[in-house]
């Protein structure tokens, strides 16, 4: 033991890993270039030769093309014809992360529609399907049913096209546990949902990666990240409830229990209205998207949510009072709860998603006012407001890039499961 | 380099590295048992032999031997009698951490004090001083050569003891830069002070370690984290000003740029009272130590704000109204601030530091309160509000524990600097 480093600090490293550890270190070379969801800046769109990825490792040029073609084998990568000469010789052949091969299932249930996404490996998504309509009136196990429905259409196209299941992850507007309890989700009226177990044997999620179940604003968060989101920032959903993801350094911050990011029940004004969780004057009341429509004054319209928030944009955009004061007033208190966030956790950056996305040219400066104006630091670092590049799709994109990531990270595992017998 | 894994993950392990790794390793064993500040739960109090060591690691007894002696020759650790029989043969001797070796210089300076402390690899304060003065009408040159100056008096005594000095750290309000520039300290009246440029040069602070510079509230959550608190707590440090400090895992998070903790400028009530700061409504005007003292009608009186704090300590205790009343409305302020940072962060502990920590009797009921009404979570999981164990002091014995931290977290680097010549 003593002739090996270690990989965590404390735990000395097996001869056995190291082929784990060289796959990876492999895999991370191709991804950067290849500007993917492990290239997490965005490549430098160069393909590294087998060469090239000895010389930065440091692995011998055998164990590399070893590694490679197993990489290849499993679907991994692929390789490109040369973009350019590196000496005398025959040009070498570049390589990418294949996008014919794994791709993450990426499903999410909200309050007013189900959403499903196929992901490859590159973070292209390859196939979507929506589903609108308001889940608050169906059993738990009924909206399940549904988008494991949905599940199914998305994922025969993708197979269709050629592409391998490597999992699935669902997003939920909630509290879940880490083994896929929904705990709580107030807006859907969902308490101890164990997803898993109602979803268990449905024939749509089978194969790869048991399906994971994540709050939606995490995945989401996760998902600007991976489309090139700075390393460290806060996103913010906007739908009927109001959630935030926090990425620091890179890594999803969850919090102890995982239940991390209730930002629609933060105070905005200790004695305000009575909320849906019992307290008083929370966020949600002042900027959740029926607080927004119904200061509009489009609430109790025979329009589905969907259809509001698309009139609300449309009259904001014509300038009409009403909503531009609703759309202040939503993003001035959406500034206050941000601003105190952002004293306590010190991120300069904050992208808003969900509905916040298309209503953003009237939100981010309410809410950049406040920040300006409450955030301590500010002065010598100004904070960044934006909207989401992801748009209202982040938590169904993020969903299906997990399972994505989850193969990049542990290519060996997956090379174990889906290449040998 | 294909026969060893990595440290990283993407770095390469070096030959050269391991001793420097296998001497952490050992050294995180004898502290684990020692119950010193490396040994975060407090250890289990058995002092390890080295055959215990080797079996423990899976290093050999030869190699542990070696490292052993040197951890010894570095005054890092020392031998013990045994305290029971492993077997047939001659007892073997225990290891526990040196008392006698390197300390810590800690040094806090807040609005209305100056602190200096030494603590031992033990975590054991072996000397303090504190300094009561308004430090606001001095100019920050002046407050730091005095802060130096108790330094050197606290220094003289600990070198008296025989004590090595491994270095220093500065506790500070406000927000420090990574190179130890305080940027702001709004209740100090402070703006971009050069610490380590002002106090070069000054024989109190030399050798060792360079004097690190760092928030007090960031050094008193360590503090309170290497006296055996939580591996995820929330420390909330009392004074003028209110700072925080978030741990997660064990590990302080400092923000993107170092200046998380912001808590006293959380706003409480949007359009309420102007803070110092500009904004309105913030913490700091409903729950700081002045407003309180206002509060309870105690300020302006011919008293040091620590006598002011004992008297409403005291009067609070004889139940007197006005004291309780002060108490309880800046307790549920502090706790509608509290309950946004756990509804996004998710830590179930909160630990009240400065002169929260005597006032905690009455502020932890009316900050429980608000936490239990208005965390999302509180009823799967209710959070515990309690007072710093470390009460005032845990700024400068966090200081102090930062730097034998360092010492413990890199020996080897402690053995070239000290033993070699």
């Amino acid at each position: 033991m003593e002739q090996a480093g270690t990989r965590s600090g404390d735990t000395p490293v097996r001869q056995a890993s190291l082929r784990e550890h060289n796959l990876g270190l492999v895999l991370r070379h191709i991804a950067a270039g290849t500007g993917g969801p492990a290239g997490r800046a965005g490549g430098d769109g160069r393909a590294p030769s087998r060469a090239d990825i000895a010389a930065a490792t440091g692995l011998t040029r055998a164990t590399v093309s070893a590694l490679v073609d197993d990489l290849i084998g499993g679907r991994l990568v692929t390789e490109v014809a040369p973009a350019r000469r590196t000496g005398a010789g025959r040009p070498a052949l570049g390589l990418v992360l294949a996008g014919t091969g794994p791709v993450g299932l990426g499903l999410e249930i909200n309050v007013d529609y189900l959403a499903a996404c196929v992901v490859d490996l590159t973070g292209r998504v390859r196939h979507r399907a929506v589903h609108r309509a308001d889940q608050r009136p169906a059993a738990p196990a009924e909206v399940l049913a549904r988008v494991a429905d949905l599940a199914g259409t998305v994922r025969t196209e993708a197979e269709r096209q050629g592409l391998v299941h490597a999992g699935s992850a669902l997003a939920v507007p909630g509290l879940v546990t880490a083994d896929g309890v929904v705990r709580l989700a107030p807006n859907l009226g969902w308490r101890d949902v164990d997803v898993p177990a109602v979803l268990h044997g449905h024939p749509a999620l089978g194969g790869g990666a048991a399906l994971s179940v994540e709050n939606e604003a995490n995945l989401a968060a996760l998902g600007e990240l991976h489309a090139g989101g700075p390393a460290s920032f806060l996103y913010v959903s906007g739908e009927i409830g109001i959630g935030a993801g926090l990425v620091l350094d890179g890594a999803l911050l969850r919090g102890a229990r995982g239940w991390s990011g209730e930002l629609g029940h933060v105070a905005v004004r200790p004695d305000g209205p009575r909320c849906g969780c019992g307290a008083h004057g929370c966020l949600e009341r002042y900027a959740g998207q029926d607080a927004i429509l119904a200061a509009a004054g489009l609430a109790d319209q025979q329009v589905t949510s969907d259809e509001a928030v698309a009139r609300l944009t449309r009259l904001a955009g014509a300038a009409e009072p009403a909503a531009l004061r609703a759309l202040a007033t939503a993003g001035a208190a959406l500034g206050v709860a941000v601003a105190g966030v952002i004293n306590v956790l010190d991120v300069d950056t904050v992208v808003l998603g969900g509905v916040y996305a298309p209503l953003a040219p009237w939100l981010v400066p309410a809410v950049g006012a406040e920040v300006a104006g409450r955030v301590l630091t500010a002065g010598w670092s100004p904070v960044t407001v934006r909207a989401s590049r992801l748009g209202g799709d982040a938590a169904v994109v993020g969903a299906a890039g997990s399972v994505v990531r989850a193969v990049l990270d542990r290519p060996a595992r997956w090379l174990a499961d889906t290449v040998r017998p």
